[in-house]
Parts: structure tokens; sequence; C-alpha cells
């Protein structure tokens, strides 16, 4: 069932709550694949009532980005949200979210939002912090399902969720990967047949960081050189970041003494893609 | 009952709300007056279950205000909050709110945070829409009842309300008033005897305002200068703004063709207060 107003969500959810049921968010931007379905999945399992929302949030692209370009198909969204199980999918225009003279924002400021992604993207979070608060004050979710490829985005949100006290449970899933180990996004669909090929370097160069983590090597400075070589390898290859931090925390961490995470981010061509991997704390 | 945790408080409210009883919340700073107290009994008249906060919230002072100073007693707060038929008084402490490294803020931009108490306090809107927004998330209250006095603060939250989407009915109470008209206030007890016989003064201009308008008056100009002047005939008065907007956009208006807001604020001494009256849209 897609519902496109708020007034109409919050009247089915009302409903739902008042007969104690449990209400599961998994918020996309649309152009499902098996990394969202994943995520509608587990929240089927976990949860009475899902709700899978669409929207292409203008207010987290910059500028120069892809909010006009980026991939749309509400028809087979709604045939793949609905297998997947989930009752309700919410499509909102963008002046349902953001009515005339809309100017309230949700802002987590810090090393958090500064650094990775949100160098090259100085706004981003803004837009993602104030539309996942949004999305949790029209659903009032029991659980809010992201997937952990976007590492950041779920670090962000986690602070947001503890900072403003908050009365969700965020749950974040692994990432969903090709045969070949390219992470899943909405934007492969941008890569040609070359930068495709070439792209499956990221998840290789974290798998080399990961095992010589495992081998005993704790250097950030070495383990992020590894990462560098190895995509650096590939001609069509532009490396925007390659960092380590503790996580989700996001602070410095040197030697690797708890969980952390190397997390990458790379042009191939004009497409921009993220990638990342969870290096555990040794116990 | 007292409760000085957010876990203790959301377990006690989860609780009403799985038996489906409606929420009442009155956020306050405590020092609670007989405006405070008409915002209670309402509140009771019309909500199961009634929260009233206690928490003076440092983000919301500026550097050289009165956050140190500011009067406190819980101890009768919590006999007069009780008495007018709060079921759980919330008080926590600074760090329960804001714990170590909170960096997440809720900010309402533009215009209507910018002008009257905006101009002289940068900060205060942002510490306001940031703490109401915690304990919209902590509470999640049917219903938020706020005193008329703060016309500015009803006009900010009530848009913040609807830029975010917020489930709450917010409930503005008219102003409660001394017999000489002055408006109650926590920061009163900062007057001196001669201090407080002449800040009868605002209402007073107010009044006279009002009556201008209902004789046919609608030019802000005259209308703010007839306020003013009078204002200026008590020496120990010093004016920091008289303005006119409509209500509650708060947008500008001249003549004056919609509901709209007369607000002033003044020093006697050391102690800043604020007024204000509605000029009612003529039928």
């Amino acid at each position: 069932m897609v519902v496109n107003t708020i007034a109409e969500l919050k009247r089915l959810l009302k409903k739902a709550r008042s007969e104690n049921q449990s209400i599961g968010l998994v918020p996309t931007m649309g152009f499902l694949h098996d990394g969202h379905l994943s995520l509608i999945e587990q929240a089927t399992r976990e949860n009475d009532i899902v709700v899978v929302s669409i929207f292409v949030n203008p207010t987290q692209f910059g500028p120069n980005e892809d909010f006009e370009t980026y991939p749309r198909d509400m028809e087979t969204d709604t045939k793949l949200a609905t297998e997947a199980g989930a009752d309700i999918i919410f499509n909102p225009s963008v002046s349902e979210m953001y009515p005339d003279e809309s100017s309230t924002w949700v802002t987590t400021d810090g090393h958090i939002t500064s650094i990775l992604c949100g160098v090259s993207r100085p706004i981003h979070f803004k837009g993602v912090t104030t539309v996942v608060n949004m999305l949790f004050n029209i659903v009032a979710p029991d659980r809010a399902y992201f997937g952990q490829k976007d590492a950041q985005q779920a670090a962000v949100l986690t602070k947001m969720v503890r900072d403003l006290h908050i009365d969700v449970q965020l749950i974040i899933c692994p990432i969903v990967r090709e045969a070949d180990g390219l992470a899943l996004s909405s934007r492969n669909t941008y890569l040609n047949n070359e930068e495709r090929k070439q792209a499956t370097i990221l998840s290789q160069s974290l798998q080399l960081a990961l095992d010589e983590y495992n081998n005993g090597e704790t250097a950030t400075d070495k383990l992020v050189k590894i990462v560098k070589d190895n995509i650096m390898s590939m001609p069509l290859a532009n490396i925007e970041y390659v960092n380590i931090y503790a996580y989700p925390s996001l602070t410095e961490i040197n030697p690797i003494e708890d969980t952390s995470i190397v997390a990458v981010a790379a042009r191939f061509g004009k497409t921009r893609l993220i990638d990342n991997v969870i290096l555990k704390k040794r116990k």
C-alpha cells in the first residue's frame, strides 16, 4: 500500500499503535536493491508493521550533486518492497516533507560530521539528520533499519538518537555485495562497463586491510597505505579518502586497540562510491 | 512523584501509553507561579497523565545572562505542581539532558528567531527548540502547554512542530497577571520595590495600544509610538524593543489587517521583562 501524505500515514499508524502493534521503519531513497531488501526483510521479521519510506531527500544533496539524476523507479520499488514484506510504502512529495517556508534543521555538529564524507559533502549530514528526524516524528517507529554501507550515516544517526533522547532502536544491517565484492548501491547504475570492473578494487583493498589486521597489524598509517596503494593500481580510480577511526564514535585511533572502521570513498569516472570494513576489537 | 532520569520517565510513560492514556506535558524552568499553575490545571483537565518538567536549560541562556542566578525552589515547586494536578514532575540534571559530548541541535532559522528577543538573545531559541524537542522525544505527549507570555517562543515552537511534523498539539494559554497588571514571571523576583512599581507601565501601555486599535487605529508606527512614549514616562524603564507583527507568523504587517501582536521587552534596573498583547483580526 502506497501512502503519499503525512496525515494519512499518521492516521494508519495511530490505529496500529493503539492496538500495541510494533512498527519498523526502513528509510530509503528508493531504486531498491538487495541491500535495501535485506533491511525490509529483517524489519518484517522483527515488527508487526513495516513502513518503507521512499524519498529522494533534496537537502542531503549538494548544489553540484546528483539530486536531479538520482535513479527513481516507483513501480519496481513498490513491487520489490511489498514482496519483501513492507506493509506501507511512504512516498511523499518534496513539498509534503518541506512545506513552504520550512526552516527547521536538526544538526549533529563536530568531528563526526566534518570528517570522511563530511569533507566533500559539507551539508549532507544536516539533510540526513533533519529528514530522518522528520520520519521518526511521523512514524514513531520502535525500530529503524539502516545499512552498514553508509557507516558514517549510521554513526551520526546513533549520536543524534542519543543526544536528542529519541525513543527508537537503530538497527544497522550488514553490507550486501555483488558476487565479485562490489557493495550494492543505487549509484552503481551510473558505472560504465570498465568502471564497474575496476570498482571491485574497493572491496578487495578493504579485505586486504582486514587480512593484515587479522595477521597482527595495528598501525593505522600502514593499513591506510595498503588500501590506498591497492586502489591506485586501478587507472580509473580517484581516491577521495581512506581513513581509519574508532567505530561508531569515529574518534581518532592509532594504534588500533578498539573496534574501528576502514572507510573509503573514490570516484570511478563521475561516479562516487563508498565502502568500508569493520575491524573488530581483539578479545 | 518526582522523576530524575529519562529512563525511569520513559518506563512510566510506556505503561501509560500501552493503556491508551493521553499524556499532557507542561515544560517549565521551575520557580512556579500562577501562570505555570494555570497551564498545569488546564493540562490536568484535558489529559489522563500530566508531566511537568522542571529544568533550567543552560543552552537557552547567553554567556552574560542569569543561568546561575535563575531562581530555583524544587521543594515548593513539587508541592505546587502536585496540588495543581501534576502526576509526574520530571527534574533531570543538566548532564542527564546533555550527556558528555552532546552536539545535536534543533534550530528554526530565519526572521522568526532573529527579530524581537532574537536580537539581544541570539542563541536563546536554539536552546529552546533543542530542549523542547528532547522533551517531546522523551515524553511523546498528546498535548504540550506553553504560556502566551513567551509569545515568540510559542510562535517558534509552532513553526518547529509544523516543519518537523511532530505529532503533538501545542496549547498556548493566556497570560496570568498580578492585580495591577504585571505579567507573572519567575524573574519578577529580581525587582526591587521601586522597579516593581514602575514595571506595571508595560501592561498599561499595551492596554493603551489595544484600546487605540479597538478605536480604529491600524497604523503600526502610531501604535508603537504610543507604547514607547508611555513606557518612557517611567524613569527606571529601558526599552529593548516595541514591535508589532502578524501573529503567530511574526511576519511584517502595516497596516494591521490580520491578527497581530504588540510585543515589548524592557529593563528595570538589571531585570529584563517581556510582555505582549494580541490584536485580534476584525470581523
